[in-house]
């Protein structure tokens, strides 16, 4: 559930980029503007020390981090969705908080799950404040996440609340699923089975933002489809490319060392094709990798099969597929002509992420 | 925020027991009962590894436990908060469930918040299936929990969604401020301070358990507002006599080691008290205790010290004031009689555990 994208245009066929990227970076200013003071609000209303262990983790506070206070990548889907709907930027505001501070939460927990004492170049907020503090820090967030959106003064308050504690509970049980699978052979794990895995952990709360805007304006019920299946359908995409970027990226830039999720038995996509595909490499791959964790000497090994099967290609072309059926999805929604555009920046901009 | 109260009549004074023993039983088999096919509801709508972890956490799977599957206290107050609005017994089940969940989720997270390894004579959900797994799980029940009543069909359904998510922010407060304590030197922590502690991590959720049900079924805000502080005021005299049991209780039964809470540098009311006394002894003991953990060979010392001041008495005191006050707030509503008296029944039969 990291913010990690390749930087690879060709992965997001279809979408142009380049003459996007002033708009992309303007949607991209204007989602973190627009939800920073709410967000500020929903910290400020947390116990003292629970705010602290919070502005530490958004790199409000402490040592500058290596990356900044991350990109606001769902705040600007919930933006994108309010403009779909013709709606006013307040609602924005409200959404693209909700969203945020469950994100925030996956990430503090997730750190916590999976042992990670850095993100963006400094300590975690369990490693800085302790467990207890982090655990608790998540579940006062979660509870402003829902008081946010239900406490939105909007007509669709009440149903952009159930949209959103829907999407938490499919996002809980995807990083169940995520959780599970590391203790399966990679063989063992189908595609179809991955990909429900990646709907739940990321998908579910990126089809959320991208509805959440619209249904608290209540705009038409096929609008709303077409928002969360595209929003759904990116989220897969954008996890397939952090697989991707956790295998080949620049360990500099995403601030996680390659090879972690391999030692971790992560069933990422490209593990996942490399170990069911039909030829010998594939099979030495199936054999060398087991449930248990893979001890780090087996990395570059592991590394070289995943290469010799084109499994970097392959799982870039699933995320492919992913981002077209979200495109064509977008494209037969009734849009504004312009908001339609602001959706193919946004998606062209995320494609060129390296980090 | 553990389901345990000391033996002893007096400290619930002007609630007469004993005559109503069996009224108190048949409470408690009926909070339970009512509660468990939709709490079993709730489990089997999480991810089958999440549900595993619940099930054992629950004393549903496993060994069997020293203590059962412990009681169904908040249930208990969700019930009579229905009846005490004369309202159908199935919005009971419906709010029974949703405390209990957030209850459960406060225990599976406390647990790795304190480092326990066991509960009920068991190794704790985290110490069985790992950290990862256990703060999962506590994410899925409030998420559970939230999506309960919210999607309770019953006119109060939104107020009580209000209801619940307040209750959860204040716990949480409320965990955080006792987390807080412990790093603060006992003589300065006033009453009036671990009192609003008290109010948050026990005393909110027992407060929504009792205005919860009469919420659902719109009840008139003066009964609502009746029901809610004698909860909150029955949580905080719960937690005083937990933390009396903590300290004077018998381990064997609470399935927690005698002196635990004093090595951990927990701010108990009895320490409280009696570092904040003007007495010689008094003095000793603040000057004995600073922000750090106690040395486990000073525990003979402190003990002595607290028997010295009273403060057991004290504490005991404070509990059974707040207890006259939730009585108070009780008679003071207008209740069916029949419903008053198991109020009083089931206050007078909670003063009676010791485990």
């Amino acid at each position: 559930m990291t913010d990690t994208l390749p930087h690879d245009a060709g992965l997001w066929r279809g979408v142009e980029s380049g003459a996007d990227d002033e708009e992309f970076l303007g949607l991209l200013r204007a989602g973190t503007a627009l939800v920073e003071p709410v967000l500020r609000e929903a910290v400020g209303r947390l116990h003292v020390s629970l705010a602290s262990v919070c502005r530490y983790h958004l790199g409000w506070d402490g040592a500058p981090s290596v990356a900044g206070t991350g990109k606001r990548v769902r705040p600007v889907l919930a933006l994108l969705s309010v403009r779909s709907a013709g709606a006013p930027e307040r609602f924005a505001a409200v959404a693209g908080t909700a969203v945020e501070l469950v994100h925030q939460l996956s990430l503090l927990h997730d750190d916590i799950m999976d042992g990670d004492t850095e993100r963006r170049g400094r300590p975690t907020a369990w490693a800085h404040f302790g467990t207890g503090a982090a655990v608790l820090t998540g579940d006062a967030l979660v509870v402003q996440a829902v008081a946010t959106i239900f406490h939105a003064r909007a007509p669709g308050a009440s149903a952009a609340t159930e949209e959103l504690i829907g999407a938490v509970e499919q996002m809980v049980a995807g990083q169940a699923e995520d959780l599970a699978l590391e203790h399966r052979s990679a063989h063992e794990v189908s595609v179809p089975r991955y990909v429900g895995m990646a709907r739940g952990k990321t998908g579910a709360l990126f089809g959320c933002a991208a509805a959440l805007g619209a249904v608290l304006a209540e705009a038409s019920p096929p609008v709303v489809r077409a928002l969360r299946a595209a929003g759904s359908d990116l989220g897969v995409a954008f996890q397939i490319l952090d697989d991707v970027l956790g295998l080949w990226g620049d360990g500099a830039l995403t601030g996680k060392p390659v090879g972690t999720d391999l030692v971790r038995g992560k069933k990422t996509l490209p593990l996942v094709l490399a170990a069911g595909s039909d030829t010998a490499d594939g099979r030495r791959l199936a054999a060398l990798l087991g449930p248990a964790p893979l001890p780090p000497a087996l990395v570059p090994e592991v590394m070289g099969l995943l290469d010799a099967t084109r499994s970097r290609e392959r799982a870039e072309e699933v995320a492919a597929r992913h981002v077209a059926s979200a495109m064509a999805a977008l494209d037969a929604a009734e849009l504004p002509t312009d908001v339609r555009q602001q959706w193919h920046s946004l998606i062209g901009g995320l494609s060129q992420r390296r980090s």
